[in-house]
């Protein structure tokens, strides 16, 4: 019988990240993190399917609400403006969360085969952003082209976040960003 | 000693597209290949460093060509107006490829590890890109989200390229597809 640990998925999730970071991903396993977190193996894998998903866990989260706030948008918006707003539900899920983004994100670049799961993670929210606009009826080229466009200003505005200082919240880097692309386009 | 065998590398190229249709991309061999095209293994491996590069070889290529027009582009451009000019350039390796071009994209498609090769490859050819801007003096983030859209336009451009009947060369439906991501971003 497992007794209740209070926050152990978030005891776990400071762990790996402190062990990976320590000793590099393919070094750490299960077993030391949950070690290191005070708990047991068993615990580890109640919260947890492998080490990868501590650092893939929110991939599915983000996704579903990317994909949720952008299907909820008003059908007369035009597709950009459609995207500006789910890029701000976008930004929710990592309020709170800098300093996780950013030692994820130096443990991630450190690795080739999670820089690769990084881009499939992308590459796949982007098919699954194209898919709802044109449920929405937004033709093709427009529906590719803006789930690639809210991509690219995620990315940017994902990168800029992690590299600075995390006083100010993903949401604000997520709009310049947009604004910046806007810019980009039209020649200025 | 070898002799010279005529056009051996498209020989081996149109042996290997074929198997991996036919057969799949793992199931598929450098000898069978060689024998296909009616040259020694030998030939094949004095062409190619191994059954992936008869997909991949042509990536270098295009990071060279592309990255080479961005940098011989004016100062004074603005550096959407420097990609469209480079976008012009990246498509010329591709005159007369459309059939090989469809070939390798279905048998990418239908191969996972193939897949994330691809996405590698262009998140490679936008950080290229975005560091040749840079060292024209275009600031961050524009050099980056400059990067990304010029990828969005080329990937965009090249999938519709891909699924029409090859009438028409990717140089249109690249600029027809940069046109497209203007009008997204200015909302129209």
């Amino acid at each position: 019988m497992s007794r209740w640990e209070p926050n152990a998925r978030g005891r776990l999730e400071k762990a790996a990240l402190d062990l990976y970071s320590e000793r590099g991903f393919e070094q750490t396993t299960a077993a030391q993190i949950a070690e290191r977190a005070g708990l047991t193996e068993r615990t580890f894998f109640r919260h947890f399917a492998d080490k990868r998903e501590v650092l893939f866990g929110g991939a599915s989260t983000l996704e579903k609400v990317f994909v949720d706030a952008l299907a909820g948008t008003s059908d007369a918006a035009a597709p950009i403006d459609a995207m500006a707003s789910a890029l701000e539900s976008a930004a929710v899920p990592f309020l709170e969360r800098h300093e996780f983004a950013r030692q994820r994100q130096a443990v991630i670049m450190a690795n080739a085969e999670l820089r690769e799961r990084e881009l499939i993670k992308l590459a796949s929210l982007s098919t699954a952003l194209a898919a709802t606009l044109r449920r929405r009826g937004v033709p093709e080229p427009t529906a590719n082209l803006t789930a690639e466009a809210g991509i690219a200003v995620f990315k940017v505005g994902f990168e800029r976040w992690i590299a600075a200082s995390g006083d100010r919240a993903l949401v604000e880097f997520l709009r310049e960003s947009l604004d910046e692309l806007k810019a980009v386009a039209a020649g200025e």
